[in-house]
């Protein structure tokens, strides 16, 4: 049997989610995220966030929410600058564009925006013949695995403020970020630094679910009619408030994506005890190493992951993602398969 | 405690169907219904359907599920006629609209499109200066509680065929229809009429889903991309696998949808034998009774419900809906107040 | 030879506009409307309207004119409202749709909303799972003749403002309206009672070109980005420069449209004065008298028009157009037949 | 008084043009390009490109050809590959991406791509989660002066026609494209290689017009929808068709590009003798050369042309344009004027 490090949402949820479910199932609950586990769910964010009055709207997939996320912000000619390996540029089937906007990706190092990277967008976008940058979208943890120090957060913030561009943060793997040794933000420090940003549910052990919380007022009025409108409104949308009930009461959010990270942190010190190297220096789940072809060719026998980039003719970058389900003897198998391969 | 005939899905999904969630939980699964539970979950419809060679993508909702299925088959000129009363006309916040096209509602009585409405629409457009109708939406059962038979379907699809129009049935109250007793119809029927159509799961105890089957060739292709573009792809697609599998094992889709209609069938008669009439004759699971209003005040202290029209100063349109979790004693209680309230 | 009243865009320009291009066919212009005969004629229209602080853009046709119009007012879940006949909701292809919005079109007797049809709309349309009037659109002439009085225009601009909705007047036909004998508004009235609306030179004697002027503050900023993403940024903007500011010098603009007007009401009286009715009671300079089938056939021979609507078995409504460019000769030779054929 | 090489669309149209639009201007024409000129038009463009089956559509402006040609051949999740200095990518407000479209540009040295940069995108995008490229955008002239040779030409043709991509040609400089001395394509040529491709009359001598030929069957039909919807159908149609006519009688368009690149010739020659070099090795009536600062400011005092780039903190690459109505004494002054500030 094959053990898989394909992605951080290969199986379902949390037993305490499902337990949630069971338990709630023959309640009846006004739909449409209109139901008090909702309702619930939004207060203890706003605590977390330490800010009452944020608006809360609890969606169910990444995509989804970067569209609606972002297209709230922006009128028809205003576009969206990111890093080149941003999610919305490469991997949503062009869902902004969809949408009307351009999007403006910038080449980076680390998958990681700086003011001078925004600033370059802004010097190349001058008049009504181009379009006209309004937004700063950014990932933590990135799709590389990097993350945001609060330095750099404030950085951004800061110019996006000057420059009236609205920051809006992904957070889909928000956890990871959060619980990562290399981490010195809280959830209250990128509300107050960002405009709108989502906590994810999916890759940190719930079934489904997002929870994009907007802070800056002009984006509040009217978001429902944007999400129903989109096809975003789940009829039985207590699911998805119930879930962040239970991810976030007790910790189990945290819980869940150390678990995450201390498996990434066994994968990693493993793989350089082997000799091996990263293409991109990940400090969360997500890790990048580059292996030789042969490597490659031996562990995919009994590991399921992705090739990544080709190197160069004999190396190749394979992506291994860990989660709040990988299991131990998982790690243990594969560093013990590389470590007999590599003949250490 | 109130007991509410709000709608049909308010509670939560059949307790077969969260088991089957609880087996699999902590198997590793490949994303975006590339499982083999949603494998199965099509193998099983396509029997039903009677067609080897349909497509078949399981969705979470139905504004989406509308959305895509009718985008697929529209180049940017060109509508999509339905009845005044469909749900894509009133109930999406102009999701149609949003994807570019013009939705010609037309004007009936019972909530069901004929030939003679499809041909008003159509002499009405004749040139490039007006929008080029070229799919006809209908809902079964209708958003006013009827359904058609098999002679009115073959009608209608004999006249698409004739006239280039594409046929796409809404089937979110699929089961309601199916199992009523004015039904004529199957599912091998609907998919033989149709060119796409769908089997809604929210509406019928499901937690959400639902199978959008597609049968004329020309909207097979890419059909993935649109789904990803829209944000409609389910990272954890296999819940959806697992819940088709469900409905269609050992026949639960079609028991819960029974139920359904027999708790409708207990209202509808209950209410007929109090005196008083209904504003449209539904035959599935929803009912659109007309009361004085000085009995719907004293309804609303017990009961959930909707009020759907203003007939008259004194009289107003309620709608009841029952569903798969509809008890015996919600629906004992109703006819049991109402008989008191009307003095029977 | 055939004589056209077919609409009122058949010809060119009035040579004084032709004339204006010559003279002025080799100077060096800045490009995109930043010309200074574009800054003139604006300049010009201000004094018109009375108001020195309209935004002012010049385009060139009438439906890119309402697209953009409408769609730098709303955002995406936002509906415009206007009469069934609105040439928005016929005859543009779906254009506002296009751009994401539903068009509510209100079934009125002649073409003209009122408050209550407007009412109506507001009514059906009352949560986020339906979309949200924004805008009313109304014409002026409208597309069927008529035309509003000031105290009608003043009823609606109330309203509208009562309500939080944008006013917007197409007057593609503004000059037959203004110069008809039943009008008792000014430009200056309009600028005053709309939040933006467009003065027509398509349909009364310029080669092409719409003013489109922008009264309310919200809707000013960045609108030149909109015209240049739809593509309706003219080159050589000063085209449309040239030919506003022959039309608002020496009144050019106002008696081409008396000169429609005054060759329609001689044909109007005419056909009355042979015993026909019609169908629209038209003040303007498009008429839509119902002849005998038979009739028809034969003023066909001679003169081109449009069928505009079957009235019955052996009659039908026909669309007679005139226009600055209307010659006595034509407008006698039509009633001289006409006479003949009634044996009058 | 300044003279201006600001680009090749600052003055109006060759008097020949004028000339014709004056004598036609009182015949009565069908609207919306139903006229026998633009039949007669479309008759020698399909002599000129030899092929009696294109569909020809003559309309107003390159963004909205652009706009059209792309938006008719793409599906919605469908990309188009070109330059990143391609003028869709770039200066068109997101025109194409405001129809949902992503524009994959792709680095190139010289404004041109290559089979190997469009095999470059298609490596990249591969599946679902992706857009699709479906059509690649080349211009002829390019942006930046340079132009395809018939070999360069028939590789991209081929490799699209292997991959299954539509070929669309900007052809907004086609005259000075086809008459540089670097030329050895015909539109005879182009029109084999292509699927659809542009003859632009704006930067040619006609007050306006593009006129779009489609080659490829899939692409043809319902195209006046498209036009209509987008409010491109200009209502006096005939002035497109007058135009065009003029400018394939007696070789005109030919012989103003001629000229345009004559003039252009002069410059290049002159700017070399004085040393100077230039950013792009343009063959076209577009130039780029790079100055010292102070040269450009003191050529300002005299001249009107834009700064293209920065190339360094004391060098700049700016913009000269020549057109069919340069004048001799205008590029001459424009050579005096910087031999004297070179001082040779």
């Amino acid at each position: 049997m094959i053990y898989s490090f394909n992605n951080d949402y290969s199986e379902g949820a949390h037993p305490r989610i499902l337990q949630a479910m069971m338990e709630t199932n023959l309640e009846q609950n006004n739909g449409y995220s209109m139901d008090t586990h909702t309702a619930h769910a939004k207060e203890r964010i706003r605590q977390e966030i330490q800010c009452e009055d944020a608006d809360i709207h609890i969606l169910v997939g990444g995509t989804q929410t970067n569209t609606l996320g972002i297209m709230s912000a922006l009128r028809p000619y205003q576009a969206v600058i990111c890093a080149e390996t941003g999610h919305i540029n490469v991997h949503e089937t062009g869902a902004i564009e969809a949408k009307g906007h351009k999007v403006l990706g910038q080449l980076t190092e680390d998958g990681k925006l700086t003011p001078s990277h925004i600033q370059q967008a802004l010097d190349w976008h001058t008049d009504e013949h181009m379009v006209q940058p309004k937004m700063v979208y950014i990932s933590n943890a990135t799709e590389v695995g990097t993350q945001y120090t609060k330095a750099e957060l404030e950085a951004i913030s800061t110019f996006c403020r000057q420059h009236n561009l609205y920051l809006f943060l992904d957070g889909a793997r928000m956890g990871a970020a959060l619980t990562s040794r290399a981490n010195d933000l809280t959830l209250a420090d990128i509300a107050r630094l960002t405009d709108l940003f989502y906590i994810g549910g999916t890759k940190n052990g719930a079934l489904f679910g997002e929870a994009l919380i907007i802070m800056h007022p002009d984006l509040k009025p009217d978001f429902r009619f944007l999400i129903k409108q989109h096809g975003a409104m789940l009829a039985k949308g207590w699911l998805l408030g119930i879930q962040f009930e239970e991810l976030f009461q007790n910790n189990l959010f945290y819980e869940m994506a150390e678990h995450a990270n201390e498996m990434a942190d066994q994968l990693r010190t493993g793989i350089a005890d082997c000799g091996y190297g990263f293409h991109w220096n990940s400090t969360t789940n997500q890790l990048f190493p580059v292996f030789p072809n042969d490597v490659i060719d031996k562990l995919e026998k009994d590991f399921l992951f992705s090739r990544q980039a080709v190197i160069d003719e004999h190396h190749t970058c394979i992506r291994l993602v860990t989660s709040w389900a990988t299991r131990q003897d998982g790690t243990d198998a594969f560093l013990q398969a590389l470590r007999s391969i590599a003949g250490k």
